[in-house]
């Protein structure tokens, strides 16, 4: 088993074990390259064969612990029909959005038929690690999938989510249940093509009050969980809510294996709130890439030491890399993960 | 004493005081139409009869406890040189960034020469509000203004000051040196020209790891609280970290007499860290103000049952009250607040 299964099971391991959010990205040359020839953002996740060769590339350049299936958070909202596009710079758009009860009650929880293409991604990729790499299957969710398709667009203040959150709940609640009914067939059937283990982003989670969070985001990635646990049991889950800090403790309660923490809570704190329950993923600040590796060298080492357990700690930036990170920050700060971490 | 300040301070109060941020703005007709002959947001700032005028707007057309300046939390850039504008729907902008240590030693603390205006105003407002209200001033926070400073305008990532941050702290520190003198200076004389208290504004210093928000923003504000204290011990100073929930125990430890908080940490949990130390301000999310009276009076009960005490909570909204916000739900709100609020 890899380091970085075991380390999500909190079973021992040989190194701390890292990989990076978006690790498949602008950053690198080699991605800019096939995404050029590709035709853009979307014939990149669309094609199983482009985006076998973007998931691969980081892996060849780097000495990471795990794959990530190269996708998109909201390819279940375009299954849908809302038709996901990018403007670059802008963030994603659709072509539709969701503006009321009856564009709720049209949308259907069984799109898998819509996203062959990337359970064929997930044929290729792992025919191709040919077991040597955990690959990492995910999806947005419900509640971050839900602002996209109602703002229909990367929001400022969410105030179109927000209005129906407050004046109709029942709808929202309507939606996001058809979500995390979409969300556990499209994670089910990413298992069953071979990923190794799940993550749920919800990238929008951390700006609602406590009991909206609890309510509105937390719930609904509850029922995934329970429902993959069911299927999957031995499939580790780990669920990463932005800005969730506050949250860790309700997190953990769902029976995941792993929380995904950001770098505005330390490690330290996370591990007395959370305690031995689960696996922490986690947490530097996607900005140090953009310094030299002696910086990096001194916070890897900062964020190392806080973790004392042997195993557990799967590290990773809090956030995204970004298009401006240097890829030689990103080869010092995996050799120094591996370097200074657990052995 | 007004409720406002016996609410600052501990005090008794006759009821629950209530101001909203931005009040002031352009959800309401008679700003818009005072805009619109002006000129231009900046011409509105800059004009002290004008600020006057929009400033006792809100006052004229509800029951608030406290009238607050009208004005940006740039003027301190602005003054010294940057050239603060603002283009519609995409925030500040400054004609000029700082990028470097020439730069930042370019920069000089003494700008209220060129804040004239902002004092003239408050002369202007105190008169016509003619102790019936308390008058608050504010400024922006040393770690805020350096954002916009150094990013030229709104950003996404932050990635220009964060890197200026990990790679050379002690230019940082020296422009956040200045600033904090700059802002003590400024508040210094807003509280000379008559405000009756003042609170700074530190919209982007959540964003921060701990260490990074200790170091960089509290510290300032640390600065600027003790300097202001000493030289006006009973001017009641109010500290806002957006998103500073996790910091609620420090910010109450820099001897500030009110902390302000936003949606995401519970009014509840704040009173369990803070204790008796600081009174609370806040913290309705900005965006109930979009739905209707009936969830409003829900929602403001709902807060208000988490605050035990009999005095030290100041209502507010979480953040500014938005362009789209209905003043009618603005009326409810304040309402709602004095109906069921402590008496």
């Amino acid at each position: 088993m890899s380091d970085y299964i075991n380390a999500l099971l909190k079973k021992p391991i040989k190194r701390t074990p890292i990989w990076v959010m978006r690790q498949a990205g602008r950053y690198l040359p080699e991605y800019r390259a096939t995404r050029a020839k590709s035709g853009g953002f979307m014939n990149l996740c669309k094609s199983p064969d482009l985006a076998c060769e973007v998931t691969l590339q980081p892996i060849r350049r780097f000495d990471l612990d795990a794959a990530i299936l190269f996708s998109d958070i909201l390819t279940i909202p375009d299954a849908m029909g809302l038709g996901l596009y990018f403007v670059e710079n802008e963030g994603p758009k659709f072509k539709k959005n969701i503006n009321n009860i009856d564009d709720i009650n049209q949308i259907t929880s069984n799109v898998n038929d819509n996203l062959t293409y990337v359970f064929d991604a997930i044929t290729n990729i792992k025919q191709e690690l040919n077991n040597k790499f955990p690959l990492i299957g995910f999806s947005g969710s419900p509640w971050t999938l839900a602002t996209y398709m109602i703002e229909g667009n990367s929001s400022k203040n969410f105030h179109k989510i927000k209005k129906m959150m407050f004046c109709n709940p029942e709808y929202l609640n309507l939606l996001l249940e058809k979500l995390s009914q979409a969300v556990f067939h499209y994670l089910n059937q990413q298992i069953i093509s071979g990923v190794d283990s799940v993550m749920i982003f919800d990238t929008w989670g951390g700006l609602l009050a406590k009991q909206n969070y609890l309510d509105f985001s937390l719930n609904y990635m509850q029922k995934i969980v329970t429902k993959l646990k069911a299927s999957h049991p031995n499939i580790p889950i780990t669920l990463f809510s932005k800005n969730g800090g506050k949250h860790l403790t309700k997190i953990a309660d769902t029976t995941c294996n792993c929380i995904g923490i950001d770098w505005t809570i330390d490690i330290e704190e996370a591990v007395q709130l959370v305690g031995n329950k689960v696996a922490i993923q986690g947490n530097l600040d996607p900005a140090l890439l953009l310094t030299n590796p002696e910086i990096i060298e001194k916070e890897v080492i900062k964020i190392l030491n806080q973790f004392k357990e042997k195993t557990g700690h799967i590290f990773n930036l809090g956030h995204g890399i970004t298009p401006d990170a240097n890829p030689e920050n990103m080869q010092a700060l995996i050799e120094n993960v591996h370097k200074f971490g657990a052995k």
